[in-house]
């Protein structure tokens, strides 16, 4: 499937995978701006830019831009993280002038004070009902307890209070910095004609507005070490999080890394399964890979009973003590291979697949990847190269943080109970 | 892409669409039953059943069975209806021999003693869990006032008691009529050699029993026409299902009342979405068509603040006898094409898509329908078949069932409030 790159004079980026037997096409807009890129006080920032994004332009009310999207029954989305947020749409190839009309118009929102006003409010529901998620708020806490300092432990919802003190000008000083043509990458796969993208493209965002891109602060963290318990009496079950340092996205040990997750912790299947789960001892853990720009981790995951957590925690840090001694077997990485394998060639079957694909591996690589190219690189994970990962990134060494009904509960020691 | 078909002597059918191109293969086994197809006295133990094939042979534990999906990297799953029981798994092609032995294999549960006991508390459970989701529980309840005596009414889960009183023998004899050659049909599509398949189907299943097929009490219904409030005080939120009558799953109209649907009630831009959601009158409105052999129906539902229930119920009764009367509008119809086009190109995308799409064809038309078939079909729906969907089949003709805090309400009459 051909790959085509192009840049418009003011920098904005087009990047496109071509193939002519799907039926359709996926569109998207990669904005290099997150949570990590806010100051404290506008904390959030990001994601309720992303919502407002939908409220309307000059030419479009928010009505409109549904109805517009619906016209051409579009399957339309976006999302905001640490360090990307996405707006994407996946339609039928004769509607892709529509879709760029629409996607590039609404990424010139309006920011009207009385949509900010009304959003707002539905930000700070939206961070009530995510508060009350014990596996959210868990993961949110955890991140921050780990990145400390680091500005990767920005919240990306913000607080009630940090969204509340937002002000319109606020946001719309953000957007001016972080939403100019350089920082943003148009991305395509699918069903469509290139010389056509890079004509509509150029139409619609061919005069927006360049500046400085990039972020500061990238750098390298091992985490803080700390051991928190946060009491919630209303929650049930006990949750606990451990995060260990891993390689960063640019770093080509990252398939090692996502194959040794996956031999840990996959949600069936792994060690953290069979010891855990299979045995009813905890009703879910898992563990996964999260690879940024400049550093990267391993989040191990658990939920079980409050009154079996103490003993649950020394058997998860035992394991990950035994991993980061021995690794694992070579059944363990034919099995993980097999699954990521699977996983890849599987996410790669849709054009919304091979977009989102494309567009991270430029985010992070300034590099087209190929689905073969991902194969391979999988395929040649190997147990030395597991063990290059484990002597570099200590996987037992972790950050830990739990939360539920406890009232007290004690850092395991590695490796004992 | 080729379509291929052959039936084993003892009457088990093979059916694929394969795809040189596509990298995974997606592979089913559609056992048509379900529970429609169960005597009161063993309510739910199509779906029990579902779960004990996963919990060994005479060749393989549960675990085993877990193992050896997970070594070869396959994505499988499982699910019950009221008319199937589908088992399948994507796999990368390569694997083709391991995922048909495998699922072959279970296809033979051992249901040994101890694990039947096992997994009845598991189901127990889950129907608990069930119970606890309002929308779920008013989905069900809403079945059993629409279809009264008709088996379609019956629940897939069955009830805690139904369950507790389930014997292992009568899941035993159950399988043994249901689970017959004649009512099973393997479905492959993607990357597959088809000579192949046949040849390990043969080999695996062509000493299963036969037996007769089919089932009884295939008729229409138009519904009870009741209303139903069941008052449940530790709900926030009241929900409301109005079901009205549909054509039937091979009727050439199904199309037609897809489309209808979803120009009434799609979850964005229909009907119901700007008359009630768009406004902040209810949290959920929409509505969707659901086919069955020998009738089908159309589920209305919507999810408010019980102090709107009253007025939005009206609202609901209203646009529906207002459709049924004035139909849709060119509009609506192009707008509604557009969706559903889009939602069949991005469905037919995966093997495992097309693996599930023309198992159903096959289960409801005996026939192949390729995706362009489909596509024709949805293509040729116009207001005057509209029109005739409507007044075959009066829309606002409903059976109604409430479900939350209200301890009082009235069944609003058609079109006023």
């Amino acid at each position: 499937m051909p790959f085509h790159s192009h840049v418009l004079k003011n920098g904005m980026r087009i990047i496109a995978e071509t193939s002519p037997s799907a039926r359709s096409t996926a569109l998207g807009f990669f904005v290099r701006t997150g949570a990590r890129d806010e100051s404290p006080e506008v904390a959030g920032v990001s994601h309720f830019l992303e919502h407002m994004v939908f409220k309307g332009t000059p030419r479009r009310t928010a009505l409109d831009v549904n109805r517009d999207f619906d016209r051409i029954g579009a399957h339309y989305n976006a999302f905001t993280s640490e360090e990307n947020t996405v707006f994407y749409a996946a339609i039928l190839p004769e509607y892709l002038p529509q879709a760029v009309d629409i996607l590039t118009d609404i990424l010139r929102p309006s920011l009207r004070d009385e949509d900010f006003d009304m959003e707002k409010n539905v930000i700070i529901e939206e961070i009530g009902m995510y508060e009350d998620q014990p596996t959210w708020s868990a993961y949110d806490h955890a991140k921050k307890a780990y990145f400390a300092d680091h500005p990767l432990g920005n919240s990306v919802l913000g607080t009630a209070d940090s969204i509340r003190a937002l002000a319109r000008d606020q946001m719309h000083a953000y957007f001016e910095r972080r939403y100019v043509a350089a920082n943003i990458t148009a991305v395509a796969a699918g069903n469509l004609d290139w010389e056509r993208l890079i004509a509509l493209v150029e139409q619609h965002c061919g005069d927006w507005n360049s500046g400085p891109t990039g972020r500061q602060n990238i750098r390298e963290t091992k985490g803080s070490g700390a051991f928190q318990l946060l009491t919630k009496e209303k929650v049930t079950q006990e949750h606990v999080i451990l995060i260990a340092p891993g390689p960063a996205a640019n770093d080509p040990l990252r398939y090692s890394a996502d194959t040794l997750a996956l031999a840990l912790g996959d949600d069936s299947g792994s060690r953290l399964y069979w010891a855990l789960v299979d045995p009813g001892l905890a009703d879910s853990a898992d563990c996964s890979y999260h690879e940024y720009e400049g550093t990267g981790s391993f989040y191990t995951s658990m939920s079980c009973e409050p009154s079996r957590m103490q003993e649950n925690l020394a058997i998860v840090k035992g394991l990950l003590a035994t991993m980061r001694r021995e690794g694992i077997t070579e059944e363990e990485l034919q099995q993980a291979k097999s699954k990521i394998l699977s996983r890849v060639v599987r996410g790669s079957e849709r054009p919304m697949g091979r977009m989102q694909a494309i567009g991270m591996s430029w985010t992070y690589l300034n590099q087209y990847r190929s689905v073969d190219d991902e194969l391979k690189a999988f395929e040649a994970v190997s147990l030395k190269s597991i063990r290059e990962v484990l002597d570099r990134y200590p996987v037992d060494q972790v950050t830990t943080l739990a939360l539920g009904p406890l009232a007290d509960l004690k850092a395991a020691s590695n490796g004992q109970k």
